[in-house]
């Protein structure tokens, strides 16, 4: 046979995986979320072992033919019925305490698992087992806020997600212009950060010699990626975005390069949500990189601030605020709102923003004494340095609304990784330039609306 | 540059992961046990985590190069402090007492998880990871009988491997004489059945149109087959192995066959003993051949009988057997030994062995109540049928000292295979072609020695 | 390194081939047509051949990077300069005439070769040399009609591209949505009957289970198609082309469909003109198909019929005409146009035209024979069979202009093939539909104008 | 379906090309050389043009299961009844003189072309038709001594191969032991230096760190290599092979390695002979090693010296000799054989052998003045340097019988390559190492037997 024009031949094989659903023929009739529970019980029983591959098709099958409200039924009952048997949970504490030791834990530890793991386990053993349940766990996450319940179902689909989408498993792809176009629909759709306007716009930040594009993949969801980041090679650190997504822009040879921009890191799948691969993600680009261009020498990102002007009003609205001054707020307050701070001529205003930016940066926590940023967090986290602001560096309604234009470089300096990672984890220490660092307000008690 | 004729080009990213080892040092000077326990408390206790995927591959590679001694004192330390926290354990307990429910059922579960598998979960994130990991539990394998304790630790890997392993993770090939070196010597190396002397003689079994090999793979695995089945094409069940063996057999056109027999199946990865994944491999193997070769009606395989004259044997030793009487002692004590029913003119010798082998097969079971022999535990365990008996069926040494050269024909129907299952698996039955089951004496209090 | 999601990946050697630009380094300051044709002597001298391909790529990078004028007075030095060696011809119609036979004839068969083509060759040897020629023959072929001593250069290309472009070097493929983006876009780029409107308008010819598209390649043209075929799969002879291309057509699957629609082929590099693969093509792909797809009884094309019109206008305008009554042209001249024809209630003037049409095809002769219409004379060469024709089948204003809005369906018989073509090719037969045999006009002479 | 783990995926489609072959059945009871010829004609003639492929197909499949005497006779068909049509020669011929020109001399050459050239492109068209040339002209090799006539049969085999095999159509791959068995299993039976005695000896050229191996593969002939290259990766230049091949060699880091050494040549296509890709498959070797191993400084080859002793026979058996003294006869002709000189204490006998291995590589020429040694003439001829000359150097029988043990490196300097190349092709010089050229001694008739 002609041999298709595509890639990821050797995984074509899955193709062999429909085989196996000839094997039993799905049951007829089955249809409410009652008709799913029992199917789960089913294979959960060992009894038929034989087809156990064939009902966990059936059942993702039917689940993903089913309408919402059965789904929803569904994940409910998973929530009720399919949690750990307390019966042997007790017996399990029983023999325990009358013989503490690994073999009673061991017994009492499985005794508690939800019983839900290990059907979930089984159903991924159905043919596009992973990606059904990726799909259902898509339903299950909107649906937390208002069923509490659901969480603990969200939580067994987080472990296992987290053993089976273990950095081991993935694979790192460079994605370019000679990449599938199934793929690459998948990217336009993906990306989070500034949106692609289609096959032409992507095409601009893959062809160009200056352009990469990462994505980590897993073998069980083939053509989907997980997660990827977009990278421009320049001469310089970037000020802002419009000059790197801007048409016309003339593409630098790629060994003329000596800094790599990560402008953009997008999650592709909803139901692995929470489930990080994302730090492994730039360390290991940085490493392809280097080793692929020895030019390169700095790593840095160019990030929004999403979390800024929603921290700057409610600091503008709370009674008392650690780092606004009664002459901060007025001045916010004669501002029109934070955009003008844009207009030519706004210099002071602008001067203040940046000052407050660096200090919602480096000094703005969590509760949990964590920066507010989520960027931030994210790359802090990473043992990137907090390198750069800049004013006026994103002009789309978006960024202008949640960062009044701010964004920002994060460092990744191979060699200061792990000491910052270590400062930023055990000491809660925002790793930034020195300026920036001075140029955050100390947090005081400092006016009262 | 040139590119290598290899295959698993689209897997070659590994070769990426090499990069995740730039980004820390591997310490020096670490080389004892408790080195290694040091790293591995390092590692859990989520510090340094930037680094923590170097600091795995230290472990990894430390352990790799350790000497066997300074291993088994690392393993002995996993199974005595990286159990779970029984303080943990007991903390749980209380909170499940005083409120008994999922949430602290779950958090149960959670302490009482031995530490071993985060750690594991950890440790398989450094490059070749899980290669490495499989290759610590074949240390752990052989220890096990005179180390009780390590047991808790290989339920750990076992319980691991069985998630990462999940049906749904592997992939089905076919291996032909296309398919690359490395990959063939191990068939040669792994085939445990019918040895393969060397390259030419594993031509033999891939080259001709009659012939086949399947293995499944995983991609944390590259180029290492996990199981693989090998295949012969016939116009007949055969009775015999030596024709399929034969150098000088004279191939069949694949699509003239209507028998597919499968005549050897070999696990490869010591270390996965245990994780099951020769039923669904024989399954889809059907099915492939199924859709490539409609011709094919008929599945059997050509299989060893290995337990039969050791069972024989005890029986004989024994001071009552339910099966031999009193002549059937006589007779077999007469004869020199069970080869000599070999020998041409030992029709009576031979009809006798051939009815204790049909009643070995069918009654002798383990106090469990399970099948004495393995390997019909294993295909009447998937639901296949005993088929046929034959007697000089395989005259190698091997098969003569522990089956007086029989053999058997397993039978798989997909249409009865749940049927079948469910008989043996919910009471013991074994399902045998309906001459088999006359021929096999029912138990009785027979003889006395 | 990480593998970039491409394809083709068996052919990324061609990298390697950059690797022999290191061995000589191109020489400064060549640039105009003779220091071309000065490179070109050097390479044919046989001096240097260590360096002769990379004197090879330095000629093709001077052409490739040289303005319109200097390339245009390169060709014409191929042209005058490097024909055959007109003593070398004399000398051997000497040795010929003074002892005919099969080595003299020899001796005198490569004296009269151009020398061009040993240039050719040799050019072809320098990576991407394949490449630039046919981009070097995109150059000749307009320059042709105003350089008529550049047909000799031409049709040496030709000669070589002929036995290069052999369709035992051709492999067919199919592309579908998960081929390479860069593949694609010459597909959008390279569709000469019906345009494609960017990737989504692709898609939509791709990505539905009941559409195929086939193209050639050749080893040295890498992600180059020489021609492609799209196919539609469908339960009926269809008799419009709107329904095909509607971007909403409900989808077959393609086990259902029994017709394969081949509705627009394309040649996509101008450089191979009149190097025919195209009847190659569509043979093999029905050949595809049936294997594929053994529900598939008829192979149709739905073809568009670009000479009608002009052929009508020329009839018209004649005076006298074979084929046309005074009557009819008085109707002809009383519609305002022949898109007066599409307007319903013009049932009349349909009919009429319905009939010409058939005439056109069935009769209508070139001075050599030959069927006026080039896409009549490719199907029915091929063996096709003229099977029907329908009006309103392609409103699109192109058309509407060349074919009334007429199309037809010519019909591949595996069967007939054979039959058919000697019938055309040496009767100069028409095969058709018995009804449209029917329909068409025996020519007389008619009318006078 | 299951992938198969092979390679070449890419040119899977040659499955494709066996679909062709449905197109028209073969004719049944063709047989005769003299059947043979008549397809031949046929497939010239033009006629049924729509089943020319299948014609070809039906003439290669007859030819191939022919027996010899068939084959022969047919191909003495081809040489007496396919050459040019003389009759169109003399027209030509006349047309030529009436007008001589390009026009004319086109049709000149079109006229002597042999009728055989068109048919064997038509043949080509057939699937797996370029195989079945190669093994065609396998047959008429051997064939040529006795029939003088095929000379010109062969010489139009010669010229389309170089056509087609040109090395803009060759592709370099390297193989190392991940590539598939039934391409190795060809690296072992076309080795033609140092025998591989099966796979476990292939493993130990394949595996190490050290070692590789590079051949030209062209995408009509899937799968089988034409020439390929061994070398091995060292710190010296060696001088002797035994170490090289030795089981029990260390390995060398790849990036230690200073030196790559060509210790081995072989073409693999008998049907290939006089089609040369040699010259470029080194200097592209020597390109992808640069490449990849910049630590590489020195490229030699360990080359044998294959006509050594033969030539010295001839010179001892003269009269008279150019290079021999009376006293190195008597020398000579005192020791046993010239393997004497491999014993102890041989010292003498050795220098002076060596002295005359070194006269006979730089001063021994043909009558057409060029080296005597072949392997001689190749490197020459690719610019290489006579480098070094090692005595005991092969002690296997075959190189002691043919070079007295002798092997030489010859050096690839690419600075130099050129300069070499042109004073050996130019002015007939062997380019030699000073000592070396010092030893050997000038010509002068020195001795009367």
């Amino acid at each position: 046979l002609a041999s298709t024009i595509s890639f990821f031949t050797d995984m074509v094989q899955t193709i062999a995986d429909r085989g196996r659903s000839l094997i039993a023929r799905p049951r007829e009739g089955l249809r409410s979320a009652r008709d799913l529970a029992d199917l789960a019980e089913e294979i959960l029983s060992g009894r038929g072992e034989a087809s156990a591959v064939a009902r966990a098709r059936d059942l993702l099958d039917l689940y993903a033919g089913a309408p919402p409200e059965t789904r929803r039924a569904f994940l409910k009952r998973l929530a009720l019925d399919f949690g750990p048997a307390l019966g042997r949970v007790e017996e399990a504490i029983e023999a325990y305490r009358s013989d503490p030791g690994p073999l009673t834990a061991r017994a009492l530890h499985e005794a508690a698992e939800p019983r839900r793991q290990e059907l979930l386990r089984r159903l991924n053993r159905a043919p596009g087992g992973t990606r059904a349940l990726v799909r259902m766990r898509e339903d299950v996450l909107p649906f937390l806020a208002d069923h509490p319940d659901l969480a603990d179902v969200d939580a067994d689909f987080a472990h296992l997600f987290n053993s089976w989408f273990n950095r081991g498993f993935l694979t790192l792809k460079r994605i370019d212009w000679t990449s599938p176009a199934n793929v690459l629909e998948k990217i336009i759709a993906y990306e989070a950060v500034h949106a692609i306007q289609g096959f032409e716009d992507l095409r601009r930040r893959l062809a160009p010699p200056d352009r990469r594009l990462y994505a980590f993949f897993h073998s069980a969801l083939v053509e989907e990626p997980l997660i990827f980041v977009e990278v421009a090679l320049t001469r310089d650190i970037p000020g802002a975005i419009r000059p790197i997504l801007a048409p016309d822009h003339a593409p630098l040879s790629a060994t003329e390069a000596t800094t790599a921009v990560f402008y953009s890191i997008s999650n592709c799948q909803k139901g692995l949500a929470g489930i990080s691969f994302g730090n492994f993600l730039i360390k290991q680009v940085v490493e392809e990189l280097r080793r692929d261009l020895p030019g390169l020498k700095t790593f840095v990102t160019l990030s929004p601030v999403p979390g800024f002007t929603a921290w700057l009003a409610r600091e503008r609205a709370a009674e008392t605020s650690a780092f606004l001054t009664f002459e901060d707020r007025a001045r916010l307050d004669a501002a029109l709102d934070l955009g003008t701070s844009l207009d030519d001529g706004a210099a002071d205003l602008q001067a203040l923003l940046r000052e407050l930016a660096a200090t919602y940066l480096v000094r703005a926590k969590t509760p949990g004494g964590r920066p507010v940023d989520p960027v931030a967090r994210f790359h802090l986290g990473n043992g990137a340095r907090l390198e750069r602001i800049h004013s006026r560096a994103d002009l789309s309604p978006r960024a202008v609304e949640q960062a009044a234009g701010f964004m920002v470089n994060y460092l990744y300096d191979l060699d200061a990784i792990e000491r910052n990672h270590e400062a930023f984890a055990e000491r809660g220490e925002v790793v930034a330039a020195s300026d920036l660092r001075r140029l955050a307000r100390a947090p005081k008690t400092l006016a009262t609306a």
